[in-house]
């Protein structure tokens, strides 16, 4: 049978996506993939580019989020769905698969309720920010995912997803990847960044966490200590998706070489349901 | 029958594709739609922007056309495919239309050479002008819009198109539809942009040329001769669509009201073969 991956390239600065692009065509088509990837960093150089300092703002839960008003969508657009997404699509062409570069907007692959006004605190005042365009993704429709799958083509995906309106609403790349394993059915769901997975210290690769068992209390604690910024968001998504039914999330770095088949194997940060962990390369 | 309708909006200055996008609301799903569009106007505000001025270029068979280099490619990219499609697409989002947005790389919808040394005219003299991403189409595949059609998703389609080395290649708008509308078998071609259709005078309305009988040399010549500048292209690129069996190729206005049922009305210019003209509202 072939097994179903969702592997999720992330956006940070540092990584030469030929790496992961050079994997998929190791594993296509034996595999069934599904390709998610981000591009924060280039839209942040775009948007300096522009003269736009990226405006970063943390709510008042204490998340970090990118504030997207109707101008920064339409370079997010610019950037996620033309420049990286058509770039990666380019790069699939010319290993000879058959990629179709998408974003969760198009045939309302993921869509849920925009979130119009952001609370946020700005210079340790609660403030409030209106003309959002963000949201979070409540239905996931994977019937044209599918339906690429089933005809030989790889669909390489992107945010932003769509409002329940039918706008163009900023989602965060790794739920949407997590949420999609899920709904897929995902045999695993590797996410690929700029580390080597979650570190205890984020300035030494050796305080590497390897694993992560969602079922147990304490190993979950202590990789949330662990996590730092961006890092928490991928652990709480991560550890979702082992609790919806995925078999393996796995951190890994995007930086090395064949960074999927590696991930696999069990290098980076495994998160399984239980103490044994299932190693196949 | 459900009948199979290619639409290009054209991307000069001055277009409001909300008439458009409203007018595939009402014919759609009732019609087989695939909906391509341009975005010329938009780029070239965008390389001002950043300060690059468009270079256009005469080739030396006299077509006047875009020198497309790897930075060029890119802000194309983001324009065409990132912040033009994404917004129809949305704007079709909100029309209830579940739409899908592509460019003709994605699933090698059309492949072909690229020509990577453009030989132009520069300032009366010949000049070689080598790293052009530009080619021409000579296969296209419509299976992946067929697939999307048959399952309820409308196609929205712009250049590049994809070299046989996997490259993306910037290609013709209106010779991308000619040659979609060919292989997908259409009742009708319509090309939208901002004139009334061809016109004799481009400074007098009223001398629109009502209809072309592609069948009669005489009618195409006068045709061509009164074409200027990128109409030429649209009028070469009709006529053959004609010849290769489109019972209509309609010019007409995209900057009124229902501009698609309006030119399946016969306002514009209607291109057929014989010169008995079929109107159908």
């Amino acid at each position: 049978m072939t097994a179903m991956l969702v592997v999720k390239l992330g956006g940070s600065a540092g990584i030469d996506p030929a790496l992961t692009l050079d994997d998929l065509a190791a594993l296509w088509p034996e595999h069934r993939i599904v390709f998610i990837h981000g591009a924060n960093a280039v839209l942040d150089e775009w948007m300096r580019r522009l003269g736009r300092e990226p405006r970063l703002v943390t709510s008042s839960t204490g998340q970090v989020s990118r504030f997207t008003d109707r101008e920064t969508m339409d370079l997010m657009l610019m950037v996620y769905a033309g420049l990286v997404n058509k770039r990666l699509v380019e790069g699939l062409q010319q290993r000879g698969i058959n990629a179709v570069g998408l974003t969760a907007m198009d045939g309302r692959i993921a869509s849920g309720p925009r979130k119009d006004v952001l609370r946020a605190i700005e210079n340790g005042k609660p403030k409030v920010l209106r003309g959002d365009y963000a949201g979070s993704i409540e239905q996931v429709d994977t019937r044209l995912l599918d339906l690429l799958l089933d005809n030989g083509y790889l669909p390489v995906l992107t945010p932003p997803a769509v409002s329940d309106q039918g706008e163009a609403i900023n989602v965060d790349g790794d739920k949407l990847a997590m949420q999609l394993a899920v709904a897929l059915r995902a045999e695993a769901l590797v996410i690929l960044s700029n580390t080597p997975g979650l570190l205890r210290d984020v300035r030494d690769p050796a305080s590497l966490i390897a694993t992560i068992d969602v079922s147990d209390p304490a190993s979950v604690e202590a990789a949330m200590t662990a996590a730092q910024g961006r890092m928490k968001k991928k652990v709480e998504a991560g550890c979702k998706a082992v609790q919806s039914g995925i078999g393996r999330v796995v951190f890994a770095d995007a930086r090395l070489p064949q960074p999927i088949q590696r991930a696999l194997a069990g290098v980076g940060t495994v998160l399984t349901a239980g103490s044994r962990v299932e190693v196949r390369p």
